[in-house]
């Protein structure tokens, strides 16, 4: 995501910030998970979860310090759950780098998530309440709760939409809203900013992850850097998938995902069934309902530089194609 | 350790609240994690971590029902660990049951795993101080170092004592280390009862990895709950085992460890070389030393029931067999 051109000068420096202060907050004597942590944290992605944290906090009594530990704690956080859920994923490439447990094994793999995950405690022991921890601890359990319900939903052509929906909340939407609420509770914000704030994250999340599911579909690996069509070679059922066997395509579906594991071909059909069925389509007029509805979420707000940004990010998420 | 014989009214009747808190603090509402947790937190284990946590505290103002959360977040901590655990060594059998892993997938283990930390802060979040926070997330870490650190030396024949005594001080004597002072530091212990728990704590954990390890050895599969000789198979050398490396048994041992991998017979040879060599016996006097320094630890502290379980365990950890 290309946001950077619309970034104003003190995000920018802010987003720097950050960026250091998670270099600095995962040093480690032990060499080998040194390497794997610079890895990870040198590789990039697109920092929108401490980019959420940032803005929000600007909607009040903006401390700075403050603010950039939480916005690493929550990057760190997003990193720990990406690690594990490669393991799980079993994926070889990710931000166009080799993944932790291709290139080090799942065993390096555990351990560097269970790394990141205290290091995301002891952070926000310094600087939040017990019950931001508490709700920290609540968002993590339900990020686990939907990959342990995504991981048993495999291979479930029956999988309703609603059920999808309920997963990507959990898995996905939750640390979004989270990283839109922790930072504007420390910057005392009022309660209909925090409420506006917390609908936001949720709302964008949830674009967020229907896009994200959509280009498993029609993206290029060269462009996601990752393999395309990952998921439902998994038994990962997704939403344009989940519409599209919700069509005429559905035996022709079935016939093939019925199959025990898929060869090349077998992808490329399933894809392009999904593609015929018009589920891409209706899963982009999803993604775009929740865009709207997250949009009118802000609305609330005071009209400022902040507000902009996330409305540009907004737009850019629904548009993104990688 | 058949502790319970020696256990005071009170220690029992609060060992058993703390095994309702803890099925109580596992609730989900996700049914496979729910299995998962219930077989886990049901499969029994030596609960002597929410032990020492008790008994410690027992030394200052005991407060039961702050004390008994903290005991029970222990207790989870260190399930979180073992699940992990057995990722990394593809343990099938602990505590005489299937894993995790080897009944769920490995999948399900990494977020059981990530549920049961999560729950550890969220428990911490109503009780302790930041700083406690803080002192958890670090012992988490130093695990995550030392098991990292174990995977790096595997295979590794020139590992020291020297080298192997600090990772297993960070991967278990830590953890005992933080559950004698975290109750401890509740009830408002002395600067001098604190720092003699402490060092219980850290010489007691080392007494009982190195038994642990000694079984590895000499155990059998029916007694330990997980078949005898799984570490040096994977790679892992411990104690004995490097003892054994010092002696005339070094050439004949490289020639079956330099194999890629091994088959029954090699691991019989491996052991009955290491009990020949009298790497056993050795492994078992550092234990002792390590013991005899863990009973010096308490003298400051006063003569009474808790200080005499805590011996009595102490007793029974040299001596177990399984």
């Amino acid at each position: 995501m290309s946001a950077f051109e619309f970034y104003t000068d003190d995000i920018k420096q802010d987003m720097g910030a950050v960026d250091n202060y998670i270099k600095r907050a995962l040093k480690t004597h032990q060499r080998l998970l040194s390497d794997v942590i610079n890895q990870l944290a040198g590789s990039g992605g697109k920092r929108l979860r401490p980019l959420m944290v940032i803005l929000s906090s600007r909607f009040g009594d903006y401390k700075r310090d403050e603010i950039i530990n939480l916005a690493a704690a929550i990057e760190i956080l997003h990193m720990a759950t990406l690690v594990h859920d490669d393991i799980i994923d079993d994926a070889s490439i990710r931000r166009g780098e080799p993944t932790v447990q291709s290139r080090w094994g799942k065993n390096v793999a555990v351990f560097t998530g269970d790394f990141l995950f205290s290091t995301v405690f002891s952070l926000l022991s310094k600087e939040v309440s017990f019950d931001d921890l508490y709700e920290v601890s609540r968002v993590v359990k339900r990020i686990c709760e939907g990959e342990v319900d995504q991981y048993q939903q495999r291979y479930n052509t029956t999988v309703s939409v609603r059920s999808y929906l309920r997963r990507i909340r959990h898995k996905t939407a939750d640390l979004f809203a989270l990283s839109c609420v922790i930072g504007a509770k420390r910057a005392n914000c009022s309660k209909t900013v925090y409420n506006a704030l917390k609908n936001f994250g949720t709302d964008f999340g949830m674009v967020f992850q229907i896009i994200d599911d959509i280009l498993d579909f029609e993206g290029r690996q060269e462009e996601l850097g990752k393999p395309a069509g990952a998921d439902f070679e998994d038994g990962v059922y997704t939403l344009p998938l989940i519409y599209a066997l919700d069509t005429d395509y559905r035996m022709p579906l079935l016939n093939v995902l019925s199959k025990g594991g898929y060869d090349t071909h077998d992808v490329e059909t399933v894809k392009a069934m999904v593609k015929a069925s018009g589920g891409i389509e209706r899963a982009r007029a999803t993604a775009q309902n929740f865009a709207d509805k997250a949009a009118e979420d802000l609305r609330p707000l005071p009209d400022n530089e902040y507000k902009r940004i996330m409305l540009a990010i907004l737009d850019e998420s629904v548009e993104r194609r990688y």
